[in-house]
């Protein structure tokens, strides 16, 4: 096996926890392997820091699966797999959820969501891919789904040298499935939806505006399938208004709503979410709960500022048009806006909109995508629930 | 009334949210005033910032009650309380519930609880204090309590100029009460228990324990009156063991223990925590939960430095008595202990005891002690729960 020697001192942030080795990080590489191999990596005085496999055309050179000179097989994988699944079990309502969140579940790369039944996979580095089909077996065997679907098409699988897929891995079945999410039926597009078809990681976050929306008038923008909208009118609320720039999206809202009954209470509306909150405010129209749930306005470190600045606004635009001492559900999925950094523009725009903010709650991702300490990608949602007054 | 005006660039941290005029930020004072009168507060340009009440003997020389130029009479308190109440009824089971927070509720050191049909009052500051009487009526009139009891018994009355008492401010009743809190009775002693008798600030932490403790063997520290051991035995554990440095708060979990049918699940021990948990590990115990819920250990930001190394030190021991794939749940009550520095003292004591760590929530305290943005004070509960791996 071929041995990867770090450079001196640059071990520190594997030690803490963290799985990846940075290509600028390696001083040398004893002994042949091909891409995709598994490889031992070391520190400069020789000290074995982990076990992981290797990819020359990544920039994250090794990602490591193991801190143990364990065999990676098909023990080793069964193993993650049943540990993964466990704490599921024991920590959420496994009858949709993430089975498996790459790192954080020490199968770097790999992503298994469960919807209903049927899973949905992705393989999205070289080293896991090769690994493809004993994992798509011990997954049948652990969690028995009735079917297994691929959504491998996601360009980031290019930067390591695979090609973009998707298809069936178990069985065929419609792609369109119904789920159950805090008591609230959606459909779900794992074929043609984003990532795997619907976004898990807000499932706690969708429950926690409970208490918030009873009888209240409720804005969810950026709604996509209207998770959010769904749970507003499920708790009571008075009115929904979904927004989301794509038609495609307030079809499926509008959908959602028929499944649940609520197609008098939710009204979805296609438009600019920047623009639908500054009309809302110019007409002076106001609710009881605003909720923002925007795509990363950035995905990577440097596009941050202007990033900041869309945050900002949105925030601000939306702690005008709530009623004094009503809510305001505010997200962000882009690890690059840290939770600090989140709350000083949380701060920031409440300055400029002149309200006080009372904090409810700060909340992350769902239980079932767990946060690796040491690993700083692995915490990427941040859900903030504030009155303003 | 009188004018009270700041220094130049003193208006910052007021302008961002916080109500505390420190006496080395006033640069005059004009007009006359007594001791607890109401006053306004203006920046350097004659710009106004908020009336509040006046202390010359204390440090915080004047806390903002309102940001407006209204007067501060029965009416304001009125709907001061009310809206607080209403809050606490949206957001909180009321059964039990902290009423006023301070600050938090825009009525500056004011505390009121409210334990099953009985309100127990702290008034910390003398401006507050003067109204006392009238506050206990609109208490009265608003949430119609069957009793309401003054626990006033605290030092920090007299850098107020306030001296010390307790007693029965509305009716006369037995104050040993016992309370309803996520299904679990516990009395609580309003009379002589800590603080208001009991932390209704853990509410949310304790019911947050409830996936992990299902057939576990629980380790709960400094459990006081037996709190977190009492749901860890309601939701499921097999075995807790619950500690505590006072024998009189083990008497008290005893008595808990029993009025819920757990006298077999939960065992009281009198102990010094750090000892308790270097001895578990002497031994070889093993616990499925770990429960670390310590006092504030720093009660001043010159004391960090001592506290960061004793939570470091038991954070470090409870990790290291944690079977692997077994769950830590982590708090700390102290304000200047902040949330960064609490996650990298965990972070720290992870490295030292070897463990890899996931983090499944980070809390605060529960929602009926909101957090006023730009008050750092306001935010002082953390509780993490983290998976030991």
């Amino acid at each position: 096996m071929a041995k990867v020697i770090l450079k001196k001192h640059r071990d520190k942030r594997i030690l803490k926890g963290h799985l990846w080795v940075f290509d600028n990080e390696i001083e040398r590489i004893e002994g042949d392997y091909e891409p995709g191999d598994i490889v031992d990596v070391y520190n400069s005085i020789n000290k074995f820091l982990g076990r992981g496999y290797i990819n020359p055309k990544s920039k994250i050179r090794v990602r490591i699966m193991t801190r143990k000179q364990e065999e990676i097989d098909r023990e080793f994988f069964k193993k993650r797999i049943e540990n993964a699944w466990e704490y599921r079990k024991r920590l959420v309502d496994t009858s949709s959820c993430r089975v498996i969140f790459g790192e954080a579940d020490f199968i770097p790369a790999l992503i298994v969501d469960k919807f209903s039944d049927y899973l949905v996979v992705q393989t999205l580095a070289l080293g896991i891919d090769k690994y493809k089909d004993m994992i798509v077996e011990l997954l049948d065997e652990i969690i028995k789904p009735k079917g297994i679907f691929e959504r491998n098409d996601v360009p980031v699988r290019e930067l390591e040298g695979l090609e973009q897929r998707k298809g069936f891995l178990k069985g065929t079945f419609d792609t369109k499935i119904e789920i159950v999410e805090n008591g609230i039926k959606m459909v779900v597009d794992i074929e043609n939806g984003q990532k795997t078809g619907y976004f898990l990681d807000q499932r706690e976050n969708r429950a926690a505006i409970k208490p918030l929306v009873k009888d209240a008038r409720v804005l969810d923008t950026f709604t996509h399938t209207g998770g959010f909208a769904l749970h507003a009118a499920h708790y009571g609320a008075k009115e929904v208004i979904a927004v989301d720039i794509s038609e495609h999206a307030i079809d499926y809202v509008n959908q959602n709503a028929k499944l649940n009954g609520f197609e008098d209470k939710i009204q979805g509306v296609v438009g600019n979410v920047f623009d639908v909150l500054r009309d809302y405010h110019k007409n002076k129209e106001k609710f009881d709960v605003v909720i923002l749930d925007p795509p990363a306005f950035c995905k990577s470190r440097s596009a941050l500022e202007g990033a900041y600045r869309g945050y900002k606004e949105i925030n601000l635009r939306a702690m005008k048009i709530i009623k004094p001492g009503g809510f305001l559900v505010t997200c962000s999925c882009s690890h690059y806006m840290t939770p600090e950094l989140f709350m000083e523009m949380i701060q920031d725009a409440a300055k400029d909109a002149k309200k006080t903010l009372r904090q409810i709650e700060v909340r992350t991702q769902a239980k079932d995508h767990p946060i690796l300490l040491g690993s700083d990608e692995s915490l990427y949602l941040k859900c903030v629930i504030v009155q303003v007054i």
